[in-house]
């Protein structure tokens, strides 16, 4: 007997059929014997539909009054859904977000959880009851609603599973798990076993958009193993445990399977693509310190966050080039900042190319083996894509290349990694 | 300066543009001077939307699942009419059912409210800030959302005006106020400045569909005095203090409103028509102590409400009929019940008629008064009206008649006492 929290989207929850068959996945989990909670987002269309309201009311509107309207969406399907795990003849009820409660900062409409009181919700699980908790919700100290931000439930269904010491959390989306680069480019994708948080985090924030960023930080932090699976399955089918997803854990849970399956670590995990970012150039900068902190300061102080720095080397002159990435969101104001600050740099020109993107290869195996970059340099010139910025962590090896062969590029790289399925 | 609470229905908040209208209405009562706070309902059609999905779900749905999910409506727009009092530039915030805590007994779906915690609220606005409470949720004393029945927001106006002490309870319908008696039956119906607690009892109970029949209980048991206006005045209209809407007052504050004007008391008020009554008649019971216990003893314990009730004479041989009416709605339960105990009872035969019409006639003038009565009868035996039954209160006087006399009689009424305008 395991104890289980399970989380379903919107799409799942799209009217009486669909929120039946939500019903009828969880009733298996119970059957199954495990206990269960379930956090639910507000069906399909329903947060648009509110988020305009609030913005016809007035588009400079009070976020502590946009939480009150839009976190209703939740408490609906969190009602429904236990009439009909009721109706199947399941002991449930709903908990909203100030009834736990989830305890949040009071950043209204981004707040962030700080907490959850979980005695009489697990006390209730304990005894047979089926917890449905809207997601996206919280209480600020002030005893006000708060709501997370979009797509906060993945969030508040890795806080419960910490808060009830879950054995998992299944996050039930449109796709059927984590593959190792992006279906609609690679044929050849597969779909992973098993993928560490840090993997999933490099994978999710540049591009691989299965789960909320937010929420894997939360579930490493807190260690709550997340699986990730399709709610599309036939409501006919086993129950969740032995349907495959992607399992993501710790690094240290990754070691203990692989090694209990005498598999060798594979080296790279996916690969992932990134359009969301610009690359800035200024020129002939005098090669002197602090210069460059000229730069970087008034952007941080901006919270604009820079990612890939180059500077090249100065020939002569003492003048050098320097070459950063921007979130392409922060663009137009990064180029007001540097051009109101044109004389305190002291920069000849500055450039802006928007049309760039960022391939990342991301692999916790690389940590112990040398080559990743060289493999993928290679691999790269070897179809003429030229790399404009090099960026590594630990765990991940990005470039900066033309937007126009971003595919190519992936193609390439999953072929190249010994990747490709069948 | 004056405290105000204000009440608008579904009709008033169905959709953007009506928002920002009943904004406009909440800001000028502001802008008189007064601390104001609104009630609000869901918008029309929302809560008929989400009723459906319950039913979807489960036909026997469990009813404190229902009031997670139908009292989601007013919590939507209170957050709005919040915002868009915003945008006018008012101060203004939602207090939702729970926040405040408007504490009602636990019975889900038809609660009842047991007090309202007034402190935080009252601070508020007397800072100068709008609160804006959903009217028909509360909290239960196990700290779950309960609701007050369908309707239920006008009682939600009343308790709200008694917790805060307020100078008037404004409720905003889609009438412009009580008038004499229907005027969709009598065209020369006129609408009343003043009515008391209990005439306007007699004539929502009767049929007078205004106002909620518990919100004027609970408004004379507090001593509220309700105002009945119509929310589709024009917005640039003054203030509402200015318009005539109907006050609902104490007999007392009547007696010095009408002493003041100079005004003799008019002995009758209005007229009301219900249609919805049923007779039954048990013929040749035997005329001995504990017969009719042995009727109405399993009507009480059914719940089942006998109104009007008359035993003929027994002429001979011991023998006497009973002739009861019950609400409609009720006929068929009764007649199984009395079916059941027949024997019991020692009745010959049981009839029924369904066609008929209670007409009554109000006025808490005519206590001091007689004859009213006989006016009655002698103008409805004028124009050939027979009348089956006669039941008589302090303030009212209510006959039985066949359905298809009810306009006719309500309007030879209205003419007899003098209540007919221009």
């Amino acid at each position: 007997m395991a104890r289980i929290v399970m989380k379903f989207g919107g799409t799942s929850m799209a009217g009486t059929e669909r929120i039946r068959r939500v019903a009828r996945i969880v009733q298996r989990q119970q059957a199954a014997g495990h206990e269960v909670a379930v956090v639910v987002s507000a069906m399909a269309g329903e947060t648009d539909r509110l988020v305009n309201f609030c913005r016809e009311a007035n588009p400079l509107y009070d976020p502590a009054e946009y939480d009150v309207v839009v976190a209703s969406g939740e408490q609906v399907t969190s009602g429904l859904l236990a009439m009909h795990l009721q109706a199947l003849g399941c002991k449930a009820r709903s908990w909203l977000g100030w009834q736990l409660p989830v305890q949040t900062d009071d950043a209204h409409a981004k707040a962030r959880i700080e907490g959850i009181d979980s005695e009489a919700l697990m006390a209730s699980m304990a005894a047979g009851e089926i917890a449905v908790i809207p997601g996206f919700q919280g209480l600020s100290p002030e005893g006000r609603v708060t709501t997370l931000g979009r797509g906060g439930s993945d969030t508040s269904a890795v806080a419960v599973a910490a808060a009830v010491k879950a054995d998992r959390c299944d996050i039930y989306t449109d796709v059927d798990g984590v593959y190792t680069t992006d279906p609609r480019i690679v044929a050849k994708a597969r779909k992973l076993k098993n993928v560490t948080y840090e993997e999933m985090l490099e994978l999710a924030s540049v591009g691989s958009k299965v789960l909320q960023t937010r929420s894997v930080s939360l579930a490493m932090k807190e260690g709550v193993r997340v699986q990730v699976l399709s709610s599309f399955i036939d409501d006919d089918a086993p129950a969740a445990d032995t349907i495959p997803g992607t399992m993501i854990v710790s690094d240290e849970e990754l070691a203990r399977i692989q090694e209990g399956l005498d598999m060798e670590r594979q080296l790279i995990t996916g690969i992932a693509a990134d359009k969301n970012e610009a690359k800035v150039t200024l020129t002939r900068i005098a090669d002197r310190p602090g210069a460059v902190a000229a730069i970087f300061g008034p952007l941080a102080a901006a919270n604009i966050n820079v990612d890939m720095i180059i500077q090249n080397i100065a020939k002569d002159k003492g003048e050098t080039d320097v070459t950063f990435t921007v979130p392409l969101a922060d663009l137009a104001r990064t180029q007001a900042l540097l051009e109101e600050r044109k004389d305190t740099i002291g920069y000849y020109r500055m450039l802006a190319n928007s049309k760039v993107a960022k391939i990342s290869v991301v692999g916790v195996g690389m940590r112990s083996h040398a080559g990743v970059a060289a493999t993928m340099f290679r691999a790269l010139a070897d179809r003429g894509i030229n790399i404009q910025a090099i960026t590594t962590s630990e765990i991940k090896v990005s470039v900066l290349i033309d937007e126009d062969e971003t595919e190519l590029a992936v193609r390439v790289l999953h072929t190249a990694y010994e990747l490709d399925g069948e």
